[in-house]
C-alpha cells in the first residue's frame, strides 16, 4: 500500500517532509575501489581494460578487440526487426528536430562607449558515452545522449558499453548507429570512465562525459570530474501526476506504474482533488500489479515509497509540486496547459490526458534525461546546451578605453590589485600623451 | 625567469606537455574537518555558527547578529568615496546590460504530428552569493556573481562573508546593495556554505551556491552538491597573450602580470611570433617586478609558471592555445578579430591590443567567473544560465497519440518495460475502440 496524505490533514506537513525526505537510495561506498581502478587503467592503459573486463565481463580481449568493429555493428543492426528499427529511427528523428531547436545563437553588439560585446558558443571537440550493460542497456537512453551531442556539433563521440560475456545488444548498436556514434567499445564500469578521461593506447580522451550507470561508474565520473566535464549524477526516477475525477484511473495507474517498474527506490506520486478517485487509481494499480511483468520491482517501490496525496484545490497541488520538483510531472486536468505556466520547478512537463510519460522516454522529442531528487529546483535535463560552450568576447577601442579604463583603474586600486590598474593606465597614459 | 620554448625545436612536444601538465595548486586535504563542520551545522544551526565563528574569526555573536543589518550596511557605504561608488555603479550597470542579453527565451511550437513541444526557462529561487574575508575579498566578484542571478529572476539573494574581528568591508557591502543581495550574514568558512545548503534559524536555505573561496569553502561546496547547485570550483587564474612584434613590451609584461599578482600558482603565458619581442616583455616583467606592490607573489608566479613560446605562425599559435584552453586569451595581433574566430577553446576573448585582461575583471560587462584549469574545452564562464532552468513541455492530441504512440510502445516491449508500454497502448486501445 502507498501513503496516503490528506492536505487538510493537521498532521500533513510532518508527512509531507518525511516523503520529501525519504532516503530512497542507497549508495553503497565504492569510492576506494573506483580509485584503484582509475589508477590501473592510467598506468596500465589497454592491459587493465582487457583484465579488468576479462575479471568483470568475462570476456578475453587483446587490444585491437576493445573496439567494436563496424563489420561486428552490421551484423547485430542486421538482426533487428524491421519495426524496431523504423520505431528508432522515428524516435532519432523526432529528437533531433527538437534539439535542433536548442541552439542558441552567437551575439555580437557595440555599446554605447564603442566596446564591442558578445559571445560565441563552440562544440565540445570529443564526447565520451558511457551505456550500461545488461537489463539497463536502454537504446532510447542511446538516443537521448547521443543526439544531442551530435546537433550540437561534437566532433568525436565515443561510446563505451560493457557486453557481459561477450554478448552484443543489437538495439543498443543500432540506436548508436543512428544517432552518429563514431566509435564503440566492449569495455563498461569505472574502467571505461577512466579510460575515457584519461585515454589509453585504443580510446582517445575526450573531455565531457554523459551517460547512466551504476554505482561504480558514477563515482567514477565524480574523480574525473574536473579533468573532464560530466553530466549530472542520476538519481532513481519520480513521476508526479496532478490528477482530477475526469481520468480513467487505469490510465493513471499506469503511468504510476511507469515510474514503478524502473527501480524499488523509484518514486510516483498522485496528488488529486478528489479523494474517491485516488482510492480508484490505488485500486488500478493493485489490479494492474497483480499481472505487471516487473510487478515485484514495482510493487516495491509502489509500496515503499509511493504515495497519494488529496488537496483541496490545484492551487495547493502546485505548491506542492514545487516544493517536490519532480524529475516527470503529468498534469491530467481540465486546464492543464494554463496550469502547466503556474509551475516554477519541474524536469518535464506532460500536459494533458493524452500525454502519458511514457511518450516523452521515447519519441515525444524533449529529452528523457532529467534531473532527479529535487535538484529541479537548480539544474535542467540534458540538452545541447550540454556539449557547448560560450567563450565571451570584448575589444575596446581607444576611446571606448578611454571611457570606462579609468573606472577599472579606480577599482583595481580598490582590490589592491595594482598590476591591473596598471595595465590599464599604461594604456590610457598612451591616449593622454597623443 | 619564466621558461622560454620554441614550437619548432625537437623537445617542444615535452616541453609544452610538461608545461600543460604542471600542478599549480596544492590543495590541503580539508575533507574531514568539513564534514565536522557541515554536520556540527546541520545539527546545532545558529548556535553551531556563533561557536565557529568566535572560534575562526575571533568575534563573538548571538542569533540576531548573524545578518548584518541595513543600518550597518547604510553606515559602511556611506563611507565609500564618490570616485569607487561611481566606478562600482557603472561597473554594475554594464554588467547588468551585457547580462540581460543572455536571457534566453521559451519556446513552443505544434510539429507535423499535431503534438505541441517546447520549453519554459524559470529562475531557481534563493540562491546563496559566498564572498571571501580578507584580502581577497573582492567587491567586483560581488557584482559578477549577484548581478547575474538578479538579472535571472532569483527572487532570494544571501550573501555570506566572513568578518575576521568584525571588521567590515565597505566596497563589498556597496557593491552587495547596489547588485540587489537581499540578505548578508557575516559568516564564512564551510559554515556558511552548510548554513545555506541546509538552512539555520536564522538563514532560509537556498537551492543554489556560487562564489570563490578557500579550501575550506570549496570542500564544502563540493560535499553540499546535489542537495543544492553549485558553480564551477575555481582554480587559480591563468592568462595566455598571443601578442605579434608591433605592441608595446610594457602593456603586455603588465598584461601577464596581472594574473600573475593574483596568486603565486597563477600562469601567465605569452606566445609570439617575434623571439626578440618575448626578450623584451620578459624584461619589462623583469622591470615591472622591481616596483610591483605584489612583486612577491607575481615574481612567484612568474618564475615557476611563466612561460614564452616562440612560434612560426599565428596558425600555431592558435593550436597551442587550444590545447591550453586559457581562461583568459588576450589577442594582440593585427588581424585580432579575424584570429579569434578561429579560436575553439576559451573562457574569455579580449580583443585587440587596447583590450587589456584587466577591463574583463571589472567593467566591460562579461564574466570575470571563468572556467580555468584547461576546462574552457567543456565548460562556460558564469551567466545567467547559471541561475535559470529549463521545464521541457509536451502536449499530445489523440491524433498525435495515435500518429507516433506505437513507435513509443514498441520500443518500450523492446526494453521490456512493460507499463510503459501499457501506458500509452491504453489511450491507443480508447482511441481504437471510438
Amino acid at each position: 500500500m502507498p501513503q496516503f496524505l490528506d492536505a487538510q490533514s493537521a498532521d500533513f506537513e510532518a508527512q509531507f517532509q518525511a516523503l520529501l525526505s525519504a532516503k530512497r537510495e542507497d549508495s553503497p561506498d565504492v569510492d576506494d575501489a573506483v580509485a584503484a581502478i582509475i589508477a590501473d587503467v592510467r598506468g596500465r592503459g589497454d592491459q587493465a581494460l582487457i583484465d579488468l573486463t576479462a575479471k568483470f565481463d568475462r570476456l578475453t580481449l587483446t587490444a585491437d578487440k576493445l573496439r567494436i568493429s563496424a563489420a561486428e555493428v552490421d551484423a547485430a543492426c542486421a538482426e533487428v526487426s524491421a519495426e524496431d528499427r523504423a520505431a528508432l529511427e522515428l524516435a532519432a528523428e523526432r529528437i533531433r528536430a527538437y534539439h535542433a531547436r536548442q541552439m542558441p545563437e552567437d551575439q555580437s553588439w557595440i555599446d554605447d562607449a564603442g566596446a564591442s560585446l558578445g559571445w560565441r558558443w563552440t562544440p565540445v571537440s570529443a564526447a565520451g558515452l558511457y551505456v550500461p550493460g545488461g537489463l539497463a542497456s536502454y537504446p532510447s537512453s542511446v538516443l537521448m545522449n547521443a543526439i544531442p551531442a551530435k546537433v550540437a556539433g561534437v566532433g568525436r563521440l565515443a561510446m563505451v558499453v560493457p557486453t557481459p560475456d561477450g554478448v552484443l545488444n543489437p538495439l543498443v548498436l543500432l540506436a548508436a548507429r543512428i544517432a552518429g556514434v563514431d566509435e564503440i567499445y566492449r569495455v563498461g564500469g569505472a574502467q571505461a570512465i577512466a579510460a575515457l578521461a584519461y585515454g589509453t593506447d585504443t580510446i582517445a580522451p575526450v573531455d565531457k562525459i554523459t551517460g547512466p550507470g551504476n554505482a561504480y561508474v558514477a563515482a567514477a565520473k565524480r574523480r574525473v570530474f574536473g579533468k573532464v566535464g560530466i553530466d549530472m549524477i542520476a538519481g532513481p526516477s519520480e513521476i508526479l501526476v496532478i490528477a482530477d475525477a475526469d481520468n480513467d484511473p487505469d490510465w493513471i495507474a499506469l503511468d504510476l506504474l511507469s515510474q514503478a517498474e524502473h527501480d524499488e527506490s523509484a518514486q510516483s506520486i498522485l496528488i488529486t482533488t478528489d479523494a474517491g478517485f485516488g482510492q480508484a487509481v490505488a485500486a488500478a494499480v493493485d489490479k494492474r500489479l497483480e499481472t505487471l511483468e516487473r510487478r515485484k520491482i514495482a510493487g516495491a517501490s509502489w509500496r515503499d515509497f509511493g504515495a497519494i496525496i488529496t488537496v483541496p484545490d490545484l492551487a495547493t497541488a502546485v505548491a506542492l509540486s514545487d516544493r517536490i520538483a519532480p524529475e516527470h510531472l503529468e498534469l491530467c486536468v481540465a486546464e492543464a496547459e494554463a496550469l502547466s505556466t503556474q509551475i516554477a520547478h519541474a524536469g518535464a512537463i506532460f500536459i494533458g490526458s493524452w500525454t502519458p510519460e511514457a511518450i516523452g522516454d521515447y519519441i515525444g522529442g524533449p529529452n528523457h534525461v532529467l534531473p532527479t531528487a529535487r535538484s529541479a529546483r537548480f539544474s535542467s535535463g540534458l540538452s545541447v546546451m550540454d556539449f557547448i560552450k560560450r567563450t565571451t568576447l570584448a575589444r575596446m577601442t581607444p576611446e571606448a578605453l578611454a571611457a570606462i579604463g579609468p573606472a577599472a583603474a579606480r577599482l583595481a586600486q580598490s582590490e589592491s590589485l595594482e598590476a591591473h590598474g596598471l595595465s590599464v593606465q599604461a594604456r590610457l597614459d598612451r591616449l593622454n600623451r597623443t
